[in-house]
């Protein structure tokens, strides 16, 4: 049977925010009936993930650590997917998958290269992609494993009312900490004081990011989860604690190059302050995933966690929605759905 | 008895290298017979570390991270001492200790504030002050709890032919690191190479740091040892393989504010490489110091660590000594000894 499979290709590498030439919308017949070589998968994408760090993804290749999609391929991006063909037993036709696939309808998928993950049956593709997916085991771990936070402690959480923001800072509360969100615009904040029962909240747009930081965290900051970069990374460790650990997530200020610098460290605070800073990528810690999600997921059942979704629909939105992200109109995850 | 006590109190904040007018030179009588309040010592500075970090005491009050001079007081400095009175019979007359002092012949010390350390009597003051003190503990600490170094890996230190630099480096190669050194001019790189017996060199003074570092370190960098900071640190992050560690001990370049702006960090290969970034102080440690001397001290008498001391003499050259840090004038742990 002959399938329509539409695409949204890289034409060229953006800047700043996409613009309609950077990308290049195509439809193209693909053979439903195609054997597929052994080991391999056909999916059906139903859910994108739209996540900041994709932003690097359409860089110049660079530095070999980050992934970079070719220009002319479809934009590289998370997805949750059906499984219409499969050559590889571990998952069947009818299983749910989650893969780092890419903005297109239909896809192949060598599943000796990257195997995807097989998401429970007992969850809609959008809440295992939205909820419980990337964005969430990216805060478990971030939070638990580089932050290592003790009750008591404040933690101070960027883009706080973000996907992966908003389930770290709901984390530190969950485990005894003093929580400070940090977002853009008054309406945000309320949400995190309000809703998700924050310490306390920052709206940066409002300027006197350093002075508030003092008003609401006097003693320093003991965990800074940041998301952001630029130069609330920088207003930040200016008030760490002694001890201090500054976990960066993300660096969305600097995706899009609105900021075109570096941040500025003050490398002299964190050895006078014996502060740590450090990356990580979700994967570090792939082996913990289950316990992860099970942890995620009583945490949910029990109210503890509230796991916002913002999901829109239509493929062809796909460029807008991904804006939308860095221009700060989403409440949560951000997913597309691909009926 | 009538003493006189010879002092360098600081003036005003220095900019740069110091300057005559940055320091004001004075003699006060003072009396050796004069009754000490309990829990306290009268020593003798008999010599004086000149550490980099001492640039940053300099400094006007900032952060409440650094330790601050007042101005119109003598400067601070680690320093190696001679008891001369006592009412606190940890410290009897005679005993050798090491001190945050400062410059100035005699000084009295509430041992209750901040307690001296006894130094063995073993040693000479220079040598314990010099060889077994602040510097190589510091390298000790530096590398092995903050670097966690495991063999085969490769280790770059920076400020390589300095006083910490060099034992870090030398340690890097007794756990069995590939080790590389970063320091200024091709004498001191022969001498990393050739008497140290580093496993490379590099000159920064001679240009294209980042292609030396790709030629000498191909692999990545899994471990920098950072005394300088500045252009230095940029260049390294840039080299940094996965779930590398920086060690962030120094950052000479920043102190004498020869560089007027921070390091600009490319804080998204911190996240892509996973890579750690971490300030330290001794005192974070130092209830392991005894362990760390005993180590220290055990590889120099096997001939495994040359422990380089440069000793200069005379209370009134200690201005010129100090700036001769800065210039990178010095090869190994630089000592004013004050006979």
């Amino acid at each position: 049977m002959s399938l329509c499979n539409r695409q949204w290709l890289l034409a060229r590498h953006p800047r700043g925010l996409l613009q309609a030439d950077d990308l290049q919308y195509r439809e193209v017949e693909i053979n439903d009936g195609e054997t597929l070589p052994p080991g391999h998968i056909r999916v059906r994408n139903r859910v994108f993930l739209c996540a900041p760090t994709m932003r690097n993804w359409m860089e110049p290749a660079g530095t070999g650590l980050y992934p970079t999609i070719a220009l002319g391929a479809p934009v590289m991006a998370p997805t949750g997917a059906e499984v219409i063909g499969s050559t590889d037993p571990r998952y069947p036709v009818g299983a749910k998958v989650s893969l780092i696939g890419s903005w297109q309808d239909y896809q192949t998928v060598d599943t000796g290269v990257r195997p995807p993950q097989r998401l429970s049956d007992d969850l809609p593709i959008a809440d295992a992609i939205g909820k419980f997916g990337l964005n969430s085991t990216t805060a478990y771990f971030g939070l638990t494993r580089v932050g290592q936070p003790r009750a008591g402690e404040t933690l101070v959480v960027s883009g706080a009312a973000g996907s992966t923001g908003s389930v770290a800072a709901q984390i530190g509360k969950i485990l005894g900490c003093r929580v400070i969100g940090i977002a853009g615009g008054a309406e945000k904040c309320r949400w995190l004081t309000d809703e998700i029962g924050l310490d306390g909240a920052i709206d940066y747009r409002a300027g006197d990011l350093g002075g508030k930081l003092i008003e609401l965290a006097p003693d320093g900051i003991d965990i800074f989860f940041d998301n952001v970069g630029g130069e609330i990374l920088e207003a930040a460790i200016n008030h760490m604690a002694r001890l201090g650990r500054i976990i960066i997530c993300g660096q969305i200020a600097g995706y899009n190059r609105s900021e075109d610098r570096f941040p500025q460290i003050d490398t002299m605070r964190l050895v006078y302050g014996s502060v740590r800073m450090q990356g990580f990528l979700m994967r570090d810690y792939i082996a913990d995933v289950p316990h992860a999600l099970a942890e995620l997921r009583a945490w949910e059942r029990n109210g503890q966690l509230e796991l916002a979704l913002d999901v829109r629909s239509g493929f062809e939105q796909l460029p807008q929605v991904f804006n939308d992200l860095f221009e700060g109109r989403n409440r949560g995850t951000l997913l597309v759905a691909n009926t």
